[in-house]
Parts: C-alpha cells; sequence; structure tokens
C-alpha cells in the first residue's frame, strides 16, 4: 500500500506508518503549480493514499490512477475536484473536529476582542494616547447566534457556557445538540438573526449555504451586532457586506475567511474601521501537527485493518 | 439625614434616594481641584453621608465635620485619606463585586488576545498584509494563576471553567474557594509563578501587596508567560518589569494600572511590542451606573433602616 504525505511529521512518526505496513513517499505541497507538479510526478501513479491539503491545483485525479482515499487535513472539502471524486469512487475523509478547539477559542476571542474595543485600544497605545474607552460592553446577558451546530461552534457554545449569554444553535432540522441553550432549524435564521447580538457562522460552503449570509439577512440584523466568520469567506455575499457597512452597520465584522484569499491589497474590506481582518488565522495552534497527525495515524491504522475510518465526507452533502 | 452624592443618577432614581427618607445633594467630581472644592464647599459642612469616587485631592476629612459614611464607587480604596477615616471612626463602604463580571470577561479576552496574537494581526490589517501568523496558541492545557481570590478572580476563572486549564488561586492563607481547580497560601507565590502560564493579579494595593511582584517574581516565570494587571499599579515593580521587558522577557503582559496615572506620554512602557496598554479600562461596561446605582440604594436603604451595611472595608486591612 503506497501512501503520499505531503506534510513531513519527522522521521519517528513516519516510521511509525511504515510500521503498520504503508510505503510513505513524502512529497511536499508548494504554492508553485509547476514544482508541485514535478514534486508529485514520479509518485503519483501507482499512490493508493493521498494525504493532503490541497494539491489540486497543479494535478489531476487522473495523475492518480490507483488513488482509493483521500485523507484531507482540511475540514473543508470545497479544494476538492468533487465530480471526479465521485465518479472514481474515491473514499474522502476529512479533518472534523481537528482544529475545533482553536477555533472555538478564536471566536470566544473575537466576541470579546469586540465588546471590549481591543482594536481602538491597541490604536491608542500606537499613538500613546491614555483616555479610558467608555463604550466596553460586556457580553453578560446577550444572545449569541451560531450558524452551524457542528464540533467548531460546539467548542465555542461549551466555553461560553459561563458567561451568562444566551446561546442560540441553527442547523438544517433543529435538532437538538449539547451544548446549545436552544436550536432552531435553519428556515428561521432570519428571525434569530434580527435578535442576535452576536452571529457567528460556522457552516461548510455548500450548495445551500452559498451567499446564505446575504442583505436580506444582514438587514434584518442589529446595528450594533457583531457577525464573525471563521467558516468559508462564500457564505457571505460580501457586496451586501460592504452595502452594510458604508452605512456604518455593525460594531464589529470579524472576517477570517474570504470570497478570495489572500484578500487582495486593495480590497475595500481591509480600511472599515468596524472590520477585523484575520488571514485565515483561526484555526492555528501549537497542537495542530501533533493533534492532525494523530488523527491521520489512527485513519491509517484503521486502513490498514481494514476497519471503517473516521470522519468519511458525504461529497454530494459537501461534508 | 443628609447625603452628598457625585455622580447624578437622573431625576427618577434620586427620588427614589430621596424616598428614603434622605435629603439629597449632587455634587460633581471635578479633574480641576480649585473647583472641586468650590463646588463642594456650600454642603459639606453638615453632610452625614458622602457616595462618591474620589473628592480627597481637593478636599480635607475636616470639611465634612459631621460625616459619619463614606460609600465608594470604586473597589479599592487607595484614594482615601485612610488615617483620618480610621481617627474619625467614619465606616467606609466599597462597590466590591460591581465591577466583577466587566473585569473577569477582562482577563478571558487578554489571555485570548496575547495568545491569539491580536495586537500582531490588528498590525498586518493596518498594513494591509495578508500572512497567516503560524504563532497562535491554544489555551487548553496551560495553567492560569489568578493571585487573588476575590470576586473579579472568581468571575474569571468561572468563565474558565470550560476552556480545560488548570486554574490555581492564590490567596493569604490557601483557603478554598469556588472556580478553582487548587488553592495555595500567599508564601508559595514563587513556586506557582514558576509554573504560571498566565499570571493574572487581582489583590489589592495594601502594604503587603506593594511591589510585592518584582524581579525575584518576575525572573522565575517563564519567558513566554503571559502577565496581567487589573488590580493597580503599585503591586508590580515597573522598573524591574521594564528591565524584564528589555530582555525580551514575556509572551505578553497586559496592564490596565499603573504606578502613574494617567500613564506620561514619555514613559517607557508604552513602547515594548509584547505591552498591552489599556487606560484604567477593564471594569467600563455598558451596566455600571444600573448595577453601582442598585448597589448604593440597598446600602442607603439598610442605613436609613439601621441594618448592616454591605461590603464595609476593613480599613486596617485595606479591603
Amino acid at each position: 500500500m503506497k501512501a503520499i504525505i505531503t506534510y513531513d511529521y519527522g522521521k519517528e512518526k513516519i516510521d511509525q506508518i511504515r510500521a503498520l505496513g504503508y510505503e510513505v513517499e513524502i512529497v511536499l505541497e508548494s504554492n508553485d503549480r509547476d514544482e508541485e507538479k514535478k514534486n508529485f510526478c514520479a509518485c503519483s501513479k501507482d499512490a493508493e493514499i493521498l494525504v493532503c491539503y490541497n494539491p489540486f491545483e497543479s494535478l489531476k485525479i487522473s495523475d492518480f490512477p490507483q488513488l482509493a482515499w483521500i485523507q484531507l487535513s482540511s475540514i473543508g472539502i470545497d479544494q476538492l475536484p468533487v465530480r471526479e471524486v465521485i465518479e472514481r469512487e474515491i473514499v474522502v475523509t476529512n479533518n472534523k473536529g481537528g482544529y475545533s478547539i482553536p477555533m472555538g477559542e478564536w471566536i470566544v476571542f473575537k466576541m470579546l476582542e469586540a465588546y471590549k474595543y481591543g482594536k481602538a485600544i491597541h490604536q491608542a497605545q500606537l499613538n500613546k494616547t491614555w483616555k479610558m474607552n467608555t463604550k466596553l460592553r460586556e457580553l453578560k446577558g446577550k444572545t449569541v447566534v451560531f450558524l452551524g451546530t457542528g464540533t467548531i461552534a460546539t467548542k465555542a457554545s461549551k466555553r461560553l457556557e459561563s458567561f451568562e449569554m444566551t446561546r442560540i444553535g441553527i442547523n438544517r432540522s433543529g435538532h437538538k445538540v449539547t451544548h446549545f441553550d436552544e436550536i432552531y432549524p435553519i428556515d428561521q435564521l432570519e428571525m434569530y438573526a434580527r435578535l442576535a447580538d452576536f452571529l457567528v457562522i460556522c457552516v461548510p460552503a455548500t450548495k445551500s449555504t452559498e451567499h446564505l449570509i446575504d442583505s436580506t439577512i444582514l438587514n434584518v440584523m442589529k446595528s450594533d451586532s457583531v457577525l464573525i466568520n471563521v467558516a468559508r469567506g462564500i457564505i457571505i455575499n460580501e457586496i451586501d457586506l460592504i452595502e452594510s457597512l458604508s452605512r456604518g452597520k455593525f460594531l464589529s465584522v470579524a472576517l477570517d475567511v474570504f470570497e478570495t484569499e489572500p484578500l487582495p491589497n486593495t480590497h475595500p474590506l481591509w480600511g472599515y474601521e468596524q472590520v477585523s481582518i484575520s488571514s485565515h488565522n483561526s484555526w492555528i495552534s501549537e497542537m495542530r501537527n501533533e493533534r492532525r497527525f494523530d488523527m491521520i495515524y489512527q485513519n491509517l491504522k484503521s486502513y490498514a485493518h481494514d476497519k471503517k475510518l473516521d470522519n468519511i465526507v458525504n461529497l454530494k452533502k459537501g461534508y
């Protein structure tokens, strides 16, 4: 069984995988598409397993004629050539839950940064200005609405348990999930967006979530509410968002993901005072490689023993 | 019974106090000492109760010959002329607990801001630079040590309950307090400062806490630890702190209080990359006036009915 792994976890860890019976090749992904294609070309022909993030900008699924399983390091699968993968009946597993802890912490951070005026206080420090900011607010008593109730939203909502807020989750059917005070189905999104002091986007990018947050939703939100996106840029209609921002709407909009990444230097979103921009950064933690390796190793072990893999993606649903 | 109140809570609320049987005068505090003295001089002679923050830079206790009770809007009492107040046997009550919720939230914010590189990410936005910051960390698994286990530390530690950290409290005797995983007496401060990923200062300013955090403690702390002070500036020896910072110590030092406030424009602390400065801001929330009025009203009601006051300060202990 030949596995290509596109991140070097070090000799000790790779040897652990070899000990499971795998022939392992380490081939690094690269931003240089020609280089990436060259790196892969010698070994893609007989690879059965591909453990990767996204080599699909330079390679085609047809470059891997023996491929049976793709283990992604990401949670989202929007980088995959989904149609070809379905046609070839290649199994895809993702890193569901693998970044939920740092992302859950990030969401609480962005909520607090908005209410405690973190950006304005940093600006005052840059100007060496001593001035108490009397606009600071408290989370207690406020309502946070999570669009999506998967592992990321759950980890965030769990962390908010002692903040004395109302924590509402929105999912497709309205089915119950722990760590939320109330759950409602997606067809009630508009009603709960209206009530939200915080709206946190944690749904996968699929046909049905694309531009789900458009002017209809943005217009009903409170003028001093906070919008946070840690999922995918495509879920927000950025033109509609910019229109709202230009009218001075929102206390804070914290965006970690964008319709186009990297966010172009000339993009208007950089400049709004109420917008906090980060560079697809919310998932980072010092535990990321260890935690991801553990997940990959467990799945490779299951595969070697013909056991069921964890985190199999339903490619038709998109998550 | 004549009460001077140095903040105008509005006619409706002041009328509620008058309905308890008080003659109420509203006299505002002022940064202009001459103006403040003039404001007070007509009415200080026969005041029995003074509800204030700090008019004591322009007025002496001897300006209030009838004074029996001072209700402070602050938690700290370091602005009081303590010797004279003790001699005159004037009762002092403070606003213990009144700012604990926003300050508890603030502490969690500053912990997350440090680990999620909030300042550096804001700087990248100012420069319109798209670059993932791979240094971000997670709170999970880390150790936070609270110096002080009063209402502020307790509110913060309670909020950290679901973050999967070890939460240690340090108090005088090591007596148990809820919402901490472990509690140790103050004579073990050095040992736990050594272990701390976060050291959060929440003790009152007293003779025994002055410069408690000096080079002895700073030197044993981890090089990548986070130091947070929301109490009083005097608890840290700022010269020793600057010496540590100059050697590149600390991932982050979040200071809301300083030995001299306002922090002078020329003060070296403004400039360190690892220092976050705020202007004695952590207590602010939109609930501050309502919550403070409720506490003052309850105490005035108790006083009018000869019942025991809440939050009586032990002036000899200093809190």
